[in-house]
């Protein structure tokens, strides 16, 4: 048979874009940088936007929604944040037939025209913390784009919200990153991160600090999966959010905002695939089973419905494959492609002894199973492939990560990995020095 | 106590517009005609994507998502659609600081994107019917807008199918609006619709045929709640749409289209709202019971969340206030506005008795209740006020309903409810009579 991806060794990017594209993940769009997220794809991103959605909640804060377009004078108010956004802007200059009084820009994030709203809505030391999230989709020019990693319009979640002190601000910012970003990351996504610092170069445009959530790739390169940002007074200032403290004085609030993308689906991807294709984690996993009728025979099509609904029945994410219109083979590389984790074949020669083929993706077995079986067995390794896919994603981590003592060293071992270095050893000018060569400083 | 709202029967657009500031359902936001919706709103929104999303997945449609802007070209493929939308057209003309050589449009709905791309999916009958949908924001210009109900911007779902033939389209298209659209604006929404379809005049721009589901206001008006379309082979002419048949022949698609947006928030608070504020009912309600500690004593904060942690443990959506440093009346009035359909009060005196008041929000009521006994009639309240609402909305237009025999007669009923006119008697030429006076024929 033929390769259906290029091996990951030979090109990643290049396997990268064929597991997206033969997965049916998504496709550009028509418009420079744009996206059309595929069923397959978009899957994954609902099962992220559930995992992350119960986990932003429980922090108490609340979802709304705030508008698309921005008016320029408002992304001026905080300096820096222009500075940094304002290449990127999609611009709106019509409408209803006419040119727009003034231009206004499709948000790029949404800081500013929530920091007027918040400005409205805190009154008093009662009304904070004032906690709020929004799902949206935002958009910024990109010149180089790749799918689900660097798109101009994207998917993502960010949340905005408003404290009385620096010290409530800043641990909010710190639960964020660690009990809703990490925690869902390496639980449901079973991705270890490291956690920390953005230097100042790399920090977001108006903020004091970002922390970042940083996953090690299966070519050893970083992504940044999530950050979260203390805002300090910069957009207080900006916009004016004062609050009557219980001693009567008015205050200026300290704000956060944090956020989570559509850029996660391809992290997914480029740390968990292999040359066979996507590997899905079974607690993200839309589709957990996959029951396949191999071809028509005796009772086929009545067993392995039978047993899907048995799955189902047992809380298990199955999903129902009975095209014995197309060749098997062909729909058992797709399921690969997809990384379902685990399969289930049900044909006529097993079935003649009762049973069916469980084929786990993770250690790539295909065992027969008795029929009333199936159930545990299948439950049993969606438990255990959860665990043993963080745990291989660990090890591939650590092998690949060295503590070196100079920055040229630090460069060497960026080709392959991760490096340690003491900061006070990079500095910015290791930092520059690094970036030249196309290595970033990912985490303090 | 000074009126929160204008009462409806005095001026029932200021009530409507009173309700949604002071229940803090949204606000205008900086732009023309774009809204913020608040968190109280969003949570209703919330629960009728949930509720709307488990009916679309019960068809087969899976969800996926399209590019936010649709090049100029794509909107004028076809004739109608482009002449019907371009009036509301919002359009970027620059990005990434330079004008694009093609001005590109912000979505006002996703025909023809998605039919650039159904048209590279679909090759063979094996790959009909394609079911998509997707939840999204769009923008169309409005010069007057109302919150929720006429907005610039707005969040909508919309279904984009492709059958093999008309027959199958035509099932769909009739499927959506009675098994996802009706059954949930029924059920759910407790709001009586009337289904069928629109006029020649009120039809989408580019379709065969709408039909509507059409719900009566307490003002006696009716306000489309979701639309459903037969496109028949419009929009696969347009995007050479083409598969090849079990026949070995080559045929155009049939396709359709479908919408419900964020202004069923507005139908909702226009259909059961009353003079002290919204009416949630209880199977959509994000808080289904609101448990406050009327004020501090011994017990009182115990007991409130005791009771809460109960609610919570019997599955009933559950809101602790426990906010005795603001006034009990100003705390009570807002639950009133926001319309969660049980209030428990704990307070001492009732306390030391062992018991808790019970508020049912749609029946008026205050009983005290024993606080072993509050899950129950909690829940047997929910469940009998649900159907309480469904049945009093349909009363209200059966009351309001006159089968007239002429246009001049359909146009006075109108002022007061609804009008039944033959279709035969009506026609086109009735229709732009009443449409003089502000009266729509809204479903045949
Ligand atoms: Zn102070
Ligand atoms: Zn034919």
């Amino acid at each position: 048979m033929a390769k259906v991806l290029t091996p990951q060794n030979e090109d990643f990017p290049r396997w990268y874009q064929d597991v997206v594209t033969k997965a049916e993940m998504a496709e550009n769009g028509p418009v420079k940088g744009q996206q059309v997220i595929r069923p397959t794809g978009y899957a994954l991103w609902e099962r992220m936007v559930s995992g992350m959605d119960d986990r932003i909640k429980a922090t108490g804060t609340e979802n709304a929604s705030f508008p698309l377009l921005i008016p320029h004078s408002y992304l001026q108010k905080e300096a820096n944040h222009v500075e940094g956004f304002a290449p990127e802007f999609w611009t709106v200059t019509q409408a209803g037939g006419k040119e727009l009084e003034e231009p206004v820009v499709v948000r790029p994030t949404s800081e500013t025209v929530i920091g007027e709203y918040m400005a409205k809505w805190v009154q008093s030391y009662r009304d904070l913390p004032l906690l709020l999230n929004q799902w949206a989709n935002v958009m910024r020019y990109e010149m180089r784009t790749r799918l689900f990693l660097r798109t101009s319009e994207f998917l993502w979640q960010e949340g905005h919200t408003a404290h009385a002190t620096y010290e409530d601000a800043h641990e909010f910012t710190l639960r964020i990153l660690h009990e809703v970003y990490a925690d869902f990351m390496e639980r449901d996504l079973a991705m270890p991160v490291l956690r920390g610092l953005k230097t100042v170069e790399e920090r977001f445009a108006g903020a004091l600090n970002t922390f970042t959530c940083e996953a090690m790739m299966r070519d050893g390169k970083s992504l940044q999966m999530g950050t979260s940002h203390e805002l300090g007074q910069n957009f207080s200032k900006a916009f004016d959010m004062q609050y009557l403290g219980s001693d009567g004085q008015q205050h200026l609030c300290w704000t956060t905002s944090w956020g989570t993308s559509t850029r996660m689906v391809g992290g997914l991807i480029m740390a968990h695939g292999d040359d066979k294709g996507l590997r899905v984690p079974p607690r993200l996993a839309p589709v957990q089973a996959y029951v396949m009728s191999v071809k028509d025979g005796e009772g086929v099509s009545e067993a392995a419905r039978a047993l899907h609904d048995e799955l189902i029945g047992s809380g298990v994410r199955s999903r129902l494959n009975d095209r014995t219109d197309v060749a098997f083979g062909r729909r058992a590389v797709d399921a690969e492609l997809k990384g379902y984790p685990v399969r289930i074949e049900v044909g006529p020669r097993d079935l003649a002894e009762g049973k069916a083929v469980v084929v786990r993706r993770v250690e790539g077995t295909k065992t027969p199973v008795a029929l009333e079986s199936v159930v545990k067995v299948v439950t049993e390794a969606l438990e255990a492939d959860q665990q043993a896919m963080f745990d291989e994603a660990l090890r591939f981590r650590a092998d690949r990560t060295v503590a070196v003592k100079t920055v040229d060293e630090a460069i060497e071992a960026a080709a392959t990995g991760f490096a340690q270095l003491p900061w006070d050893v990079c500095g910015v000018e290791g930092e520059a020095k690094a970036a030249a060569k196309g290595v970033t400083v990912r985490c303090l």
